[in-house]
């Protein structure tokens, strides 16, 4: 084999095998969208097939040797294919390290699981989807056993989001955030709330549907190649490569922020994700690089921009126009301190920049000691309530509102949920350096968002999977990882608007 | 290789080609309601990689030893499994012909055709879409040449939606229609025209979908496994399994009635696919026989049951009941005359049932002619609109509402039309049956489908695949296709109707 046919092989299988990811994607995304709810298992049985062919191919001898074959002449590869080739390699020792029976029987229970998750929060039944968590959690267990047998199964689980983290960083992350805004947040419990009222009212999911499209416009989504449907929880996915992106929302039509500031946060990642280089299309670098990056990209448009004073300012206009009634007496401020206002609270996706990183340590306990096996399945409604009131002192009234909330473990994510806290951190520190270059607060109040975007493109986004987290953090930053930027961040926003 | 082990191959074998096929129509389902048009050419893609690989299994030399093998002991085969070792040989026969190049471009082809199709009809413009239309025909026509190179390419096309059709059937079928018809038409043609004022007003779509559900309801499709959605031109399609079934509809707001006969025809066809024997999940056997019987089903639901005066009488209160204001003044009778007004039109799927097969007949001549080399692509509109002039009396003012209405020839789907018209005959033939058994009226009118629906469970659903629909026909009729059924239901009732 020459390098010409090698890389054209590697080409061919990269779409070969971005077209079975498209398939089982499309499944999912058909799945939490239009599926009548009887189809799950046969769904399931299709994409247990699918994902068992993927795996034939990425594992295949024919496959193993082209990439072996390239390692050796690392030499002749740019700096894009050593890094393909070294992505591929590793997933494909990592696949080949998973019985293929078990791979598939996985694949097969997230469906089912996240079937029955669906069904459980709608009647808050958590008895109903234990059973699908315990073979969850037993199978993931068992799938860290092959793969990686030496390290712990829950940084098996990290490594899945984030190449390199474990808990020991983590461990270290929560605790200085803790420090810095624990006494924030004892702070603004003492000082009078901010009313909220602008948020409620009857806002029909019709009109919410014309703000989010004006949204995802003024973001700077191309219509062409980003769609928007409704699920029961917000979510973005690339089908088969970023110039087919979906992000999802949920109206609830007595708030209207909830899904105002879903759509912009999934409009985040799918911003990423469009913006990655053309050229990587069909290639495994053709996504995000970990998921906590994904999220600092999430989160810095839903928080820093979204829930900006200027933002505030320059959307408010058209929420009047969408909702004229609605909004009488109202101005743009009462929006803005209405959409920070502070607040325990039991829902994850609701909750203010403040508590957020609390719900994310909950989650993070809780999923650490499930696969470390210091927890088991029928204890955790009873610890995350626990937590709930330790932590952030709410009560949780139902499951529903507690441990059946999020449909991440039903998906088989478990160790995704830092992702988030992690990409509230990178962002801000993202966000340091970009003020250096942009006046943002003046792009935002213009509504011209491209010097914004633009900046994250260049930085950001165009690299896909090129780079890693810390290399992009350096690249960037010209330092490492300092969650001191985010802690700034909040202490200063908060400290005005709560007048501290 | 011993007979079960071949029995369970088979079973494999059927599975995993039922996996690749969920996908492909998945991607097609979505492609048509949620997907983003940017991302039309990447979808092509990933359709052409999978079929290529759905392709490679259907042709390996594995499963066409099996096949042959199981040939060999049909005696050893139940009368199911004689059946599906003889679709699937005729399939995989049929695939080995086409060159596998060739297999795979026609399938990007119709997916980027479908994509210009639906940009076209919007802008009305013809020559945007006729280069996808040729290469459509010419690539069909090739296609003829390799699988039946002694029929003609159009007879080929025939065969696509019902074995051992042919255009000498077609002639004679079409020449009774219009002997009995014609007579028909011009009489109505002089007698005071029916008012349907009843139909217009402004309807919105969200409570348009209200009634869709209903009728879904009322005429017993299970919401576990059929879903409603919207797109452009209404259709109906299985997702791997008649255990994941699809109906689609388009709201016009300013008339109630199309989108709800478009619900009960699609409605239709999804009884027809779920009422198959659930043994049949993952097999060649799991659809309907033919796209003729599959119409039958559609357009008996649609039309004879859907427009009959009991059928008006007992859903009248429920369309009262969601569109108060628009309904004061009107009663059953008039729904009953408005939906059943004659009217020569231009738009085959709002076309009564006296003109519809008129509009069947012109496009059975159309495709035809373009397939045999007697019409180009370029002269196509002129001679759609000489016809529609000639047949109905009808001047065609734009392509939108002439030659680009339907995506049919869109989508590759040339011979699929005369279906239409067969079913239609076919399903008055199955009615004058049903009628010796059933007191149909006074199930339409207390509102239980029940008895109908297992009628058809009974003589055609279980059955998939299972029979031709010659079968199907003399099982039902104890005898042949008898177009005068048709002839004299239309006679019979449009004579009342009409007074004549």
């Amino acid at each position: 084999m020459d390098i010409k046919e090698a890389k054209d092989k590697l080409a061919a299988y990269q779409k070969k095998a971005a077209a079975y990811l498209h398939a089982l994607e499309l499944l999912n995304f058909d799945g939490a969208t239009s599926a009548p709810r009887g189809a799950a298992a046969a769904r399931g049985e299709t994409m247990a097939t699918l994902s068992g062919e993927l795996y034939a191919l990425s594992t295949s001898n024919e496959v193993a040797e082209l990439l072996l074959f390239l390692e050796s002449e690392r030499k002749k590869l740019t700096a894009e294919e050593d890094r393909t080739v070294y992505l591929l390699l590793k997933d494909s020792k990592k696949n080949a390290k998973i019985p293929r029976d078990l791979y598939i029987a996985y694949r097969a229970q997230v469906v089912r699981a996240d079937d029955v998750w669906h069904r459980a929060k709608e009647s808050s039944d958590y008895a109903l989807f234990s059973p699908e968590l315990e073979k969850i959690i037993e199978m993931k267990k068992e799938i860290a056993g092959y793969v990686e047998p030496d390290s712990d199964p829950y940084d098996y689980c990290l490594h899945e989001y984030e190449e390199k983290l474990d808990s020991e960083k983590l461990d270290a992350f929560f605790g200085t955030l803790r420090e810095r805004i624990s006494p924030l947040l004892s702070s603004i419990s003492k000082t009078p709330q901010i009313d909220n009222a602008i948020r409620n009212g009857f806002f029909p999911s019709k009109d919410q549907e014309k703000l989010s499209l004006y949204l995802m416009d003024l973001i700077g989504l191309d219509p062409e190649h980003v769609a928007l449907s409704t699920t029961e929880h917000p979510f973005t996915i690339s089908l088969g490569s970023h110039l087919d992106e979906r992000i999802t929302t949920h109206y609830y039509e007595d708030d209207f922020a909830s899904s105002m500031y879903s759509v912009i946060h999934e409009g985040g990642h799918a911003l990423y994700e469009t913006g990655c280089d053309d050229r990587y299309v069909f290639t495994v670098l053709d996504e995000g690089t970990s998921m906590s990056i994904h999220e600092s990209q999430s989160r810095f448009y839903e928080n820093i921009i979204g829930r900006s004073r200027a933002f505030c300012t320059l959307v408010f206009p058209k929420i009047r126009e969408i909702f004229p009634e609605q909004m009488k007496g109202y101005c743009a401020e009462d929006l803005f301190r209405s959409v920070n206002r502070v607040e325990p609270s039991l829902i994850r996706t609701e909750a203010d920049e403040v508590t957020y990183c609390f719900h994310i340590m909950i989650r993070y306990e809780l999923e650490k000691r499930l696969m470390l096996g210091d927890l088991t399945v029928k204890e955790l409604p009873h610890e995350w309530n626990r937590l709930y009131k330790e932590y952030l002192g709410v009560e949780v009234p139902t499951d529903k509102e507690g441990v059946l909330q999020d449909t991440h473990w039903s998906g088989g994510m478990i160790g995704y949920f830092p992702s988030y806290a992690l990409g509230n951190a990178y962002g801000a520190q993202f966000y340091r350096e970009m003020k250096k270059e942009i006046d943002v607060e003046k792009c935002i109040l213009s509504g011209d968002f491209a010097p914004i975007n633009e900046w994250n493109r260049k930085n950001i986004w165009q690299y896909g999977k090129l780079y890693t987290p810390d290399e992009l953090i350096r690249r960037i930053t010209g330092g490492s990882f300092d969650p001191s930027a985010y802690a700034d961040y909040l202490t200063e926003k908060y400290g005005e608007i709560y007048g501290l």
